[in-house]
């Protein structure tokens, strides 16, 4: 285990009803408030609504921004920001998924510097002032109502980067699963995904002794790949709800990297992948993943094994490693398919065009990316190969 | 699954020669301290030379109060609250285990209300205020490093009595497995069994789908029941105490009982007894476990079955739901007896004139004791009789 701080103070909100606290929530923190969200939805099951009469009766004061959307824009970033100066703004309410919070986190960090995306482009500048923050949240996927990162796309030049900061952590987070039971079935599946990614990404690492982390993850793991088909079936099952969008909350708010090194290069991939073709994050990790395990395995089979056994119940005799990592690789890219999600570029119809563009980029301002095994440019553009 | 509020703020610094930077992370807080601690073990392994150099190096003022016990007392937390005032304390930092942080936790609530007995006799009146306070943990055990709950002995009629509150949980807790080297075995080993005892009463529920925190809290529990046989046979293996350690304040964070109900009538039933007997904590839960589980398993075999299985790798035929169970008994007693913990109360020479009366006080309170199967005065002294 390697020395570590954790600290995760999101006041987390878990309850039927939650939404209609939200303004209590918000009046500790702020008076000036931009409401900031995506699409539609949100308008359609009541979401919205819910949110402006809570603001409206402790009396807080907003302004709007919506339009957030998937692999969320820099341009709209910008927008935020210039509204939170032109309007006092002194608190942010992000409703929604992922890509809402993420804007959010970024407009926070920005409305105090010059240039928000500077800190963007090698994402080790550190943020020292940002608006604090708060969530409903709409989407169990990207574990960002407990997180100190945000991830956004710059339009120009097609270029999705992060940054991270205990500033940016959002001050509370309300979490109700009924909101989630009208969400488009493809959404819950990337969401899923994206979990267990997040838990994957943790999962593979070369630090040593990390049992205690290495067990929650794995827990954390079985939990996601049981409840996520039994999502796709039972729309408005609470508990199942419930499980996935707290499973999806402690996936990513760090306690399970406590102690160890993640991976990311899978993250890092993907990110070319939907920045230049704008496919939903979640589908590009399950094309990626498999990809990726395949090519890295070798570089500590025993960990890919006690993970075939202790999350996909593989049981195969030990004299053959690479036929238990395999069997693991095949059930995984079965439970993908059995989210409907792709598992092959190809199935988005992607061709090999772009890949080695693509690998190039992704290691631009680093050289490499990946810590279980540092890649460079022609190993991403071999894993791209084998995910065609 | 039912709602929730999770909210842990604490700083975890986890890390080797951490101690030796406690003064910059008191200095965010306060300027003039209370440095709280027990006996001399701290004096011994340098944990005391090491935390006041920091203190002075970081220009902090500081006065000091030792003497906390095992069980710790009303008498101190009284004498510490007095000092508080006196000296115009603004922070209080506890050095050592559960004990010295829960009597500081008892102080810093106590510095602003006129008797803070009177917020433990049943439990349940809010704590509005307390001076932040701050902890170098050197015992992995309680999990008071990052919990909102504090226990406290009152020597006048020997009555061992709980508060919570947001308020007292620590601002950080710096933890550096290394000090536990010299931690007596017989310590490891209640410790060990405290935090599986954190876990277990927060597994056995009747709260339904409650997977994700089973699973969790299952991982905890497979990890200290490896790793604590090893502490014991190997004291500076760092892995092992870090393990161990994270282990503990995982066990009780709360975020492994989000969502469900924890049952907790094994560690009232055990107040009693080292309220009564002063013993240690970790010994006599050892000792009551078992005998509550053999008295309320049939209140949901079930449970009880999936805990032997997952836990304990108990696989048996499922037509004999009692020998799966026993089993799984049998192995948590052998487990404790392989850490040199007593199992019975004979072990440690206690008969049964006291059961009684221990029985009845235990349920003063409230009437009866925990939610697995709320337990009265008459079943109460039925488990004192198995633990006989």
């Amino acid at each position: 285990m390697i020395d570590f701080v954790y600290y995760n103070p999101t006041r987390i909100v878990f309850r039927k009803k939650s939404v209609e606290k939200t303004g209590t929530l918000v009046k500790e923190y702020g008076k000036k408030v931009l409401l900031h969200y995506g699409g539609g939805s949100i308008k359609k099951n009541g979401v919205y609504d819910a949110v402006v009469k809570s603001l409206k009766d402790s009396g807080i004061e907003f302004v709007e921004l919506g339009g957030v959307v998937p692999n969320p824009r820099l341009s709209l970033v910008n927008e935020g920001i210039k509204i939170c100066r032109d309007n006092g703004v002194d608190f942010i309410l992000a409703v929604g998924g992922g890509s809402v919070i993420d804007s959010a986190k970024a407009i926070a960090a920005g409305v105090g510097c010059e240039n928000i995306w500077e800190y963007f482009i090698d994402g080790s500048k550190p943020i020292n002032s940002a608006l604090p923050l708060g969530v409903v949240l709409t989407i169990p996927a990207a574990g960002s109502e407990s997180s100190p990162s945000s991830v956004i796309t710059n339009e120009d030049g097609k270029y999705k980067r992060a940054i991270h900061g205990e500033l940016i952590i959002p001050k509370f987070a309300v979490m109700n699963p009924e909101v989630t039971y009208t969400m488009p079935l493809k959404e819950i599946a990337n969401g899923c995904s994206d979990i267990i990614a997040h838990l994957m990404e943790r999962y593979f690492t070369n630090v040593q002794n990390v049992d205690l982390t290495d067990r929650l993850i794995e827990a954390n793991m079985r939990t996601i790949l049981y409840y996520g088909p039994m999502a796709m079936k039972e729309p408005e099952n609470y508990d199942v709800r419930a499980e996935i969008m707290w499973g999806g909350t402690i996936a990513h708010n760090n306690l399970l990297n406590t102690g160890r090194v993640g991976d990311w290069a899978s993250h890092e991939i993907e990110h070319e992948l939907s920045a230049e073709y704008d496919i939903a994050h979640g589908a590009g990790l399950a094309i990626i993943f498999p990809a990726w395990m395949k090519y890295v395995c070798n570089v500590n089979p025993d960990k890919f094994i006690q993970f075939a056994e202790r999350v996909f119940d593989v049981s195969l005799s030990y004299d053959n490693k690479d036929r238990i990592i395999n069997e693991m690789i095949g059930r995984l890219e079965n439970w993908y398919k059995s989210m409907g999600l792709p598992t092959r570029l190809s199935d988005l119809n992607i061709d090999d065009i772009k890949l080695r563009e693509m690998a190039e980029k992704c290691v631009e301002a680093r050289g490499t990316v990946g810590q279980f095994k540092k890649l460079d440019a022609d190993d991403i553009y071999n894993i791209y190969k084998l995910a065609l």
